[in-house]
């Protein structure tokens, strides 16, 4: 996360509305059960009846949730309420949903115990993240919290030299005010944040980065950055012989080294330290083997050459972008991140992940949608409220879920059990 | 795809099986409007009315094919059912799902004229596909073949020094015969195809790749790993201190470098040659214009610190995995491929796509779902048959679609007109 | 070079120090043969005799420059004289030196016609070098022009926890003035430049980015972080559990895709476009054939997971490091770059490379020896002159060199006798 | 190092060669000063008089190690011998040179105490690598081993297709045997130990990789390529359009992941564990710091896009391959690697590298020059012997160096000294 000074003083705007660093830290502090009891947990989580899911619905409502369309009981949508999502329209893909929780979420937008939705077609995903929910819950709480907000646009412009490209790309940094005036034209929820310059010989790369509010922002970003070039092109003492709205250093759709560094979406991290008694109970494995582990794995993926290193955060992401209406593709993206797992002086288990890459939005898109909308009112970030950030909300979910997931699937592998979880759930019938 | 010299002796067996040289590029030659006419297309592209969905419906009906499910016509699956697919249910998340085509495929196991479904909730994208397909159809259709097929699982094993492991290292490597029975008995449909050591000090990763049918593989690949780790446990002359059965080299949901060279699920590739004519009235632009785009934009992506490099892969693999029950969560790793676009010497445009990590099947996991089968039965792909090889039927087809959509946004790109699709398409209502 | 606004005014500075756009372009231009001869070449290149080695030592003579310790005319150095360059000295390593050029280069800060030393033990490499700076000299010399100047130190500090983590470096970023003060203290030839922070769950990187003046200033910003540490430990609201001084994001004596991205040393771009004429009559090949190597080339280059990419930096800019006194060890870094030939509208090869991690200096270290000085006065960059910015002439001079080297390569490989001149060149007596 | 099958074969055969998995381990393990005194130091560290510098080459003669031309005792060479080696010579570049040890190596083909030349400009950097040297020595030594050997050189060949494209690439490693005894007839020493092939769309990579004998082979493989593809042409079934000798798959000369996974040069790692109370002791440190610093900075490294993760291996590499005649160009590949700290269960400190990257040779090139022999001379790895493996040999000193090298810096940076040192080292006459 690599920020101007411009931002870092946004972000410490945003850390310090909580008061001082110990009231930052008090607040994602974990909370034990004896301080505040969990929520209770989904119903008859090991029942695959008609029965069990309608008290997992039921309970639900109990809270004053309720979800026709996800529990089939509303009517199909009018196709022409769906302009804007699709074109084309057949029908619709049905996508299983299951309940996990509660997720004790000790963030600065998250702060409660949440059920959180996940869609998805593989068998003992489910189980595996309601596994390590519960243990991180059990264990106080998963603390998480977002930092650097921004998503990219990067148009390319071409030159006749280096000199003209290296003039253009200096003024254009220099420039940096008027581009944001001329993007508070196009919207009034997101504005333009930053702007970095790459110059390769001839060709210049600017990248726009900028704050898209609750909106997962790539139409915003493209509209902006097109009034934007429109007004390079008026302005420009040196003009490009070509120019084109994307030349791929945006990161959209893509694992970058680039937006590993920059954070693209929201820079959002989570963390639980895990009590030596409940990895050996919960777990069946030990803090050592663990951090063992994190070693040869964390190597493993080194070498592989990955960008960022973690376990299976795509799994988790996949699901609960689904439910909620999130860009699956943005998977590819937001998969990018950090685990790390050691055990501390004392003992336990210390628990860390860094996503740097978290594309999510409350608004737009997907979460338009009837099914969508009810996974995101499970999660109390439904819309966009003023004075809340639900985006930031969503994604401080989305990173202790990811968490939670870790924790689960490299416990199964540190305890031998990784193989037997999905011969029982991840064929048909228990078959 | 660095292969094995066994592997390459499959690759030749499978290409050669369609004779000479000339009789496999035969089969994957463009076939002209005039020799073959097109399928008819989506019935009412523009027209979001309850109607005009009708219509497709009863378009695909009227080849045989019947979407009950999809149209909403069918009730909603009982929960017990869905057991192998998720745990916890509550209920199905729906998403909205078009039909692009037709496309025509002029692939070694895909060869015709298909419409495709694409379930997203991102306005403009079924759009943007059904435009490149329509272009590249016109063109006579996209080539596109299918060469190694593995998936990997790769558990890690720590020694107590170099000596160990290393001898340990090249044990392994000269027992894979044994391994190979192993495998055997714990799966009918997939086979072991090859073995890779990485030995990193007292490290040691053993990367077991499996040929695995028409499944996608994940959950054999685990199995039989699992069984086979027993046996070098049972029977390695140096014991390792600990063991893992996955360390994080296998690939598994993450961009890697290493599943990029070495082929994650199918390596397939597609191809097209633009007339410069279609280009200029279809697309609006010109073969030199993309070409520069092209190289400005594959430099941008190198710089970027991408693995591969391409456009938004990644939105037509995630609408079509989505559509057709294929791990969604596995967009992390299919997305990654290479993109060329070159004018040829005689002014068209050459259009090449290589995806070395396509992680699809048509048996298993989200196949079985009733949305997700019919989706699968729209492009001829549905199940297993003997003699067929539908997974590397739906690989190609994935592949022309992925091809599609790179030309697609790298003509609207370079015609100026990327921002205003996306302001046309990307708001509800045509708001 | 993604910079800051701060930055992006400083470059613009000086860039504009030359006047207008058009008057810095008019610098750069290519001054053609009749505008302005060529300086004599390096007399009797393919001769090995004691006498033609004594004609090239005259020559440079003839211009000014002695060169007594290069041609073994002056005694052994006092070891006691070579304290800061070496411990437990026993003699002195000799390499072969040889001469290149006339190189024109079109440079804001080298500008002129320049011999290159090179000292290197792999034959053929001066010949090939020389080839490539003899022809695109006599296109008119190449352009060339250092951007951002940076070296990076990056110390790495433990928290509790990620509140506290984010809350430091928040805090880090909004001192930067204070630790500009401070940095000023510890040096007067560098200036603290930038700082820009990373934080990754409870851990946090800061990295220090200075202007080190005409040294290349690994040690500088080592003694500047040092201070700075200590000011942040005495003055930070938050205290770190555990720091360190260095943390691995610096970049120092890797390649790394931050450094690629962010500028470590001098970002340096180079250029020249060949007529066509002359590559078809000097290089034997054509700008299409050229071009199309390229796009091979540089998907090759990219598919094998380099950072950058580019042919054989590493072999002149070793070769340069070595005879200059430069630190060899930052050829892994220096030699990361992007090379990019394309045939121009009109038949012509547009060639350009850059170079954005390019570690040199012209004061301390190496550069105080008497051979290495030798060097750098054949370069007339020996030392630092107020009022010029030897450092950076320097860097020009190497771009342009690294260029010259990049179009003989592929031309050989073009013209098909890159394994002749290997086994003319490379193997002793001819023989 | 993902081998195929044969060469795992000969790894096997030459790791067996020392008998069993027992006793290979055996003559790595670490030999205690009890068992073994350590042979006496480079005399006089501290001292930069010239009357030291005598002192230490007579030490070295004293062993019968002569070494008249660092020592400054012979005349210039006859500049007509050093064709093969250099163009247009001027005279010699002078590198100070400096001894360190003794480095005790347990290694298959290093197995003793090494004194070690390195040639440098660099303050502190011999003083550093010394401690390292001794302090792994006063534990028992360092353990070495290569595994696998090959160097690479990649033709690229353009076709019409993907159809004839993917048939070739088939079809070429099919013809495996055949290219084997064409590269036969162009060397003897040598040998083609397999192929890889890579295709993109129409463009297929062939990596053919060589076992190279004690020469570093970059001419070797380039001269057999040539030869093998003058076959392809002729026999193929299918011709390229276009071809070219290296299509920059080979990572010749620069940092690939490729190369990292597949091994370029040597593959070769280095281990020893130190006790605690020599780390507390002589590192000024603790086994708990240490492994914290190495979680931090390997996370650091791997944020910052490296290929491989480690400290500063390039300083010695560079060093040494400069002292000995090795391509210092090849620092930029040789130089990745992963190093790996970590605290044992009973409170001692592993540490352990692997250099999968050791280009290195003993004959051609620069080792043929007189300083440079007696550099080798002085790690009694001069040319070449029969039955001996001198280029392993010193691939095992190099990799034991680099690791002396990775725990002085790293403990330097616990123990806070890292600044100091280079305060006292790294200026002239310690000023």
């Amino acid at each position: 996360m690599p920020i101007s000074k411009d931002q870092a003083r946004e972000v410490l705007r945003r850390l310090t509305q909580w008061g001082t660093v110990d009231e930052l830290a008090k607040r994602l502090e974990p909370i034990s059960e004896e301080a505040r009891p969990l929520a209770p947990g989904v119903p008859r989580p090991g029942d695959w009846s008609g029965e069990a899911r309608d008290l997992r619905v039921a309970a639900l409502e109990a809270q004053g949730i309720s979800i026709p369309h996800l529990a089939g009981r509303e009517r199909e949508a009018d196709p022409a309420s769906l302009r804007g999502n699709i074109e084309h329209y057949i029908g619709m893909t049905q996508v299983p949903t299951g309940l996990i929780g509660p997720l004790r979420v000790n963030g600065v937008h998250a702060h409660g115990d949440y059920m959180v939705p996940l869609a998805t077609t593989e068998g003992a995903l489910v189980a595996s993240y309601h596994r390590g929910a519960r243990l991180a819950s059990r264990a106080g709480g998963i603390s998480a919290l977002v930092t650097t907000e921004q998503v990219q646009r990067a148009p390319g412009f071409v030159f006749a030299n280096i000199a003209e490209a290296s003039h253009f790309a200096a003024w254009a940094i220099d420039h940096f005010e008027r581009f944001r005036e001329v993007a508070a034209t196009r919207t009034s929820h997101g504005r333009l944040l930053d702007l970095l310059a790459h110059v390769e010989a001839n060709h210049v790369y600017l990248i726009f980065a900028y704050h898209t509010g609750d909106a997962s922002g790539q139409n915003m970003t493209t509209f902006c950055t097109a009034a934007i070039c429109e007004e390079i092109l008026a302005t420009s003492p040196v003009q490009p012989r070509s120019w084109f709205l994307e030349a791929n250093m945006s990161g959209d759709k893509k694992a970058t080294v680039l937006s590993f560094l920059h954070t693209r979406g929201r820079h959002v991290m989570a963390e639980v330290t895990l009590p030596r008694k409940l990895v050996v109970r919960g777990l069946h494995t030990t803090p050592e083997r663990i951090a063992e582990y994190w070693a040869m794995s964390f190597v493993g993926g080194a070498q592989s050459g990955s960008i960022g290193v973690s376990g299976h955060i795509a799994n988790g992401l996949a699901a609960v972008f689904l439910a909620c209406g999130q860009d699956v593709a943005c998977v590819s993206e937001a998969s990018v991140g950090v685990t790390r797992l050691e055990r501390t002086e004392n003992g336990d288990l210390y628990c860390g992940l860094t996503l740097p890459n978290l594309i999510v939005g409350t608004v737009g898109g997907g979460t338009r949608l009837p099914t969508q909308r009810e996974s995101l009112r499970i999660l109390h970030c439904e819309g966009s409220e003023d004075g809340k950030e639900l985006a930031a909300k969503f994604a401080e979910i989305c990173a202790a879920l990811a968490l939670a997931g870790e924790i689960s699937i490299v416990a199964a592998l540190c305890a031998g059990h990784f193989s037997r979880a999905h011969e029982d759930l991840g064929r048909p019938q228990g078959g």
